[in-house]
């Protein structure tokens, strides 16, 4: 069938490793279904993946994953809405608990953003990055520290984070959780070179690294 | 900040095993950037991770998780279009040389769309779950094993994966590549409770389980 | 050949998994040869690998393990020495810089020892093991905390690694590196129950468990 | 308490993750005992730890770590025999139903000892090493596929594993559990370089890779 052999190979490695350890906590998950307390809206990057950088279990965490982890506005009309899709199955079938927006440095799509944005044109020539990515369009007003965010690559990936999470509470069934205290959100950046986090504290805007901040 | 003490925890358990024992690779690629060689389209599903199913090492996979891993038809519009985003970006600016379609047993999506299709309407009451499963529909004739799709939950994640293999082909610059002989499609199907894994051979469109087929 | 199907099983897992992934970190220690900066004196048990439980690299600790992690006094004679042979390969062969007796709860070994102790006879009816445990004879007068050793498991398991450090130190070109400040001796205690990984003070003759203790 | 960082940081890794997956069986371990089906006499090298190499869990070998992974003949008498008692406590304890002897390439101790007789005298200069090692003289005159052991360190690694296996049916309770069926005894040789596994076929003496030899 031509599937590569690394898929292959690495199947067979998860099945005598990883499954055969874990394999009761599978057949259960199977049984019962999943009840995950968190959404991840994280990147397709192939650095950066949610379950690796949490060393989540199976079960612990739904994962929706689109070039820059973005959420676009509520917007419910004939067309396919992948990203709201998830969010919907999330928040008001599996009722989590959190919903994170997790992105990361180097983030290709955001960099395709700043190029076509700062050259008023779509560098890519494609038929839908340069379109996905009009999403972050607002977020260049949010500037971190009072960095521009389209001079600078790791503010506007901040930036988007947190136009995300404003797109998010215009979803009316997630703002109303969120106002009962039944839901939480939270943004988190993933620095790839030296695996740093940083959360985002919703009441100043600021990014602050996980081991600096006061955890409780 | 109220993150889940979970994700702490679990990031902390990252940095101090994976990403000590791998610093370097995660070094390296933020220096060079990623070039994966394969695009997975999967489930937002939190029992089936593809780097946890396939083992695959960080900058190995670009993974995009949607609801029921469907791929919608090519259709180039001013709408914001996030799975065709990430198969553009996959295709166009990353050139992989393989795009998996990766579905898997007790698919949520699935079942909210037989349902929905065996009752004739939406059971779900929401807003975009069931509007995005439509993607699905052309599947239902598409019976593996003489078996009708919307009589039975495997049948049906089956033919998804197929319909969402034709999807693809939709995307010019996709087939083009898959004609010029530098891109190949391939189906999987992962079974949450014994860890089997199906490959669709895409001549038949049946599938067999990995450790009873040819491999060469 | 009868091998256990577990080991051909778990060796392909490892195969698969980490030595693929650490293969040229595997390759150049087998170029190179190894330079571990600990020696690490454990136990026989099944549920307390160091490699595990310190979460090691290959090449960072030479292991020694023998019933009950005990030290034997130095004794060169024309006698098989085991023990005393890795202590010197480690010291003086490869230079180590830490040389770590690591003891755990529920040890089987102090278990007969103490038994043996209380009635006054060799319960076991064995040729070896009541005999190797008089190492730890001397123990029964360490207590911890003014707990008597013979009185309580975890006592005399605390005692017999500070008489294991006691014998380390009669090693004469041991203690003599130890003066000159190239090597650092150390005694830890791990509870199987609760993971929690006590440390010797050698100043007090007090063990602490790790999170509760300053660090540097 | 000068403790090394890396063993720190290494235990908090393993706290963090494998503990925290794995709780329910420590604890169910630490209450029920052990009860290992295999013991595994392995070598103190750093590159050849039988958990990782096996991946086993908690609780599936017994491990008896010595310099080249030697196992001295039946002789019980005053002296503190550590390897021997580890045999008596896995076979008459804990009713192993599998003594594995596990040896690997660039073998520190094998070199030693090949150093040692052909230059007629010991090179290392020390009080223990040299001595312990001539539990593999015998050795010498067991030949793999005709090469001479002492002129080949692989041909006398291999040649040393006989060895071992024919002193572990020098005592005399392991021997009549061999003869009525109970235990197996098996030899294996790990080469850290390419990561291949060699298994003693014991009516031949020679030695297959594991890949190449039929399973059943």
């Amino acid at each position: 069938m031509n599937l590569p052999p690394r898929l292959i190979e690495g199947y067979r490695g998860f099945r005598h490793t990883r499954f055969r350890r874990e394999r009761e906590n599978y057949a259960r998950l199977a049984e019962t279904g999943q009840s995950p307390d968190v959404l991840m809206i994280a990147c397709v990057d192939s650095r950066v993946a949610p379950e690796v950088v949490f060393d989540a279990d199976p079960g612990e965490m739904l994962v929706v994953r689109n070039v820059a982890n973005l959420v676009p506005p509520y917007q419910p009309d004939a067309n396919y809405h992948g990203t709201s899709a998830a969010i919907e199955f999330a928040v008001r079938t599996l009722r989590v608990g959190h919903v994170v927006v997790c992105g990361h440095a180097s983030c290709g799509g955001i960099n395709v953003f700043r190029q076509n944005a700062l050259q008023g044109t779509d560098t890519t020539g494609g038929d839908f990055v340069a379109q996905w990515m009009q999403i972050a369009a607002p977020a260049t007003r949010l500037a971190c520290d009072g960095v521009d965010p389209l001079q600078d690559q790791t503010a506007m990936e901040l930036a988007a984070i947190r136009q995300s999470l404003a797109n998010l509470r215009t979803f009316p069934w997630l703002a109303e959780r969120e106002r009962a205290g039944d839901l939480v959100l939270h943004g988190l950046h993933f620095a790839v070179m030296d695996g740093a986090l940083r959360v985002l504290n919703q009441e100043t805007g600021e990014f602050a690294t996980l081991e600096d901040m006061p955890l409780s």
